[in-house]
């Protein structure tokens, strides 16, 4: 059996999995990125988490190639730049270390990307030309194909949708320090800002009176819609609306056939969607109008990312 | 010699003219389109137009094919839909009615998007592979070179930037109808406009308070900032924050090495340009800092757009 590695570098976990050229994610595991602080080290135990792995198949597999996704990612320089969430700072030339410890075929990609590159090769992107992959976590990342390819950029660094200004100048900062960025309002964490600010704005009661900022998770604030809190319904309907005006815009762009979504947000399910198809519709240029869908990601939500860092080796080897 | 027939349709001129390999125009000239309503008419003055320019060369040319921009003209279908500024209303079959009359290997495209096909075959876009053509007339055009290809989206429909909403549902309407799309702030239309807030909003003097609305033309208001006028200076400055601010949002998009700017606006040189580059440079994210360039573009205007509508053959016969 021929084999990819995958590798997805997170804030908090680092997942490594050996994808077929099905997408099919075989072993997988993860360990801690903190854990790691030396960049050395982790590389160190990358190799150890890969050697291990390809131990638990039943028969030694053909490695195929390497391939990585990661906040901040060059495609073009395999460096990682800046990324606000990893301990390591500056410049961070991570494929040309890693492959002097793995020697084998190796690629980098910003893990947004790598998640469209996923979508093409393997899930709901299959056929389509031209489409949108927007990963929802702690923040908001997208990866761009148009003309059937993945878009790069002039130096690797397209697709930072989550800091295009929504606000000219006068809205909520995020962690790059754009005011008005996307990603502050339509995120895990800007989902939960969005509680605070529907608490200082309204006076119903709710369940969200007696939480802290930190205390509040995701899945709670579904739970609280679903018993009909009107502070949470509020909150998914004013992130529908900021992402069905940002989605709007995107069309005009590239004219994607689709966007796929993926992430901790849309486990929230109809409290999104529907709204979301809602402000997309009303804010869509009439001449894109029944003509754009907005789906959600149906690649398993465990390995998705690994298949997606795998993908960028399969992509070269079909 | 080979020569490919450039044609540039716009809402008040056709130009017509005969391009060789390099991008040089041998002979062009134009005709009113409005004085065509009927679109077989206008059909048959393009074959008799280009029937005229071929006898003006000395030597009969090899003809290889016919290029089209057009406003609101899909690559893909090979239609024109719904120009606001052209008398044919609804779906235009445009290219294979013309194919009829001149048979002869022919591709239609959105204007904008043939203005960047042709500073990539011709003008300031040689040689790189990530640049946005932002075309300011009437209106705000843009054509969009990623991974070193035209992106045509979905439908052909890609890079209507005109229609991107800058304000959240809060400002000036465009012709499409969009509240606050960036066309009805920067483009001609837009100064003009802009001229007119400006003295809504200032006291002071300015040779635009004795002049109409209607009377007003580009290379006035650029003399009069010449001559110190705030209100035209002011109205300048507005106009490059509303296109910094977008052009600085949309590197987030494919990150272009370049922003290649062309049209009457780009006329005013340093009233727009200097502002221009300051409030780009502001809302630019620093990992992009440094690396765009704002270009003017160096295609002759007469005959660019014929050059541009050319270049959709010559990309296929180089």
């Amino acid at each position: 059996m021929e084999v990819v590695v995958g590798i997805d570098i997170g804030g908090t976990k680092t997942k490594i999995g050996l994808v077929d050229s099905t997408g099919h994610c075989h072993v997988e595991t993860f360990f801690r990125t903190k854990e790691y602080p030396i960049l050395d080290h982790f590389l160190d135990q990358i190799k150890e988490t890969v050697t291990g792995l390809l131990q638990r198949l039943p028969q030694a597999p053909v490695v195929l190639g390497c391939g990585i996704g990661a906040p901040n990612a060059s495609s073009k320089t395999g460096t990682i730049e800046n990324a606000a969430n990893l301990a390591w700072k500056g410049h961070v030339p991570l494929l040309e270390k890693l492959q002097q410890k793995m020697p084998m075929p190796m690629r980098l990609m910003n893990d947004a990307s790598a998640a469209a590159l996923g979508e093409l090769l393997f899930g709901s992107g299959q056929g389509m030309t031209d489409f949108i992959a927007i990963t929802l976590g702690t923040g908001l990342g997208a990866g761009i194909v148009a003309n059937g390819q993945l878009i790069d950029g002039h130096t690797g660094l397209a697709g930072e949708l989550g800091h295009m200004d929504l606000t000219v100048g006068d809205g909520r900062l995020t962690g790059l320090g754009v005011r008005g960025g996307l990603e502050a309002y339509v995120s895990a964490t800007g989902l939960k800002r969005t509680i605070m600010y529907m608490l200082s704005k309204y006076i119903e009661d709710s369940r969200f009176r007696s939480i802290a900022f930190n205390d509040l998770h995701g899945e709670d604030i579904t739970k609280a819609a679903e018993e009909g809190d009107v502070i949470a319904l509020r909150a998914f309907d004013y992130t529908a609306k900021h992402l069905g005006f940002a989605l709007a815009n995107f069309t005009a762009f590239t004219q994607p056939e689709a966007f796929i979504l993926m992430g901790g947000l849309t486990n929230s399910g109809k409290f999104i969607m529907e709204p979301l198809e809602k402000y997309f519709n009303e804010h869509l240029l009439p001449i894109y109008r029944g003509q754009v869908k907005l789906l959600i990601s149906e690649m398993p939500g465990k390995t998705a990312a690994i298949c997606g860092a795998a993908a960028l080796i399969w992509e070269q080897n079909k």
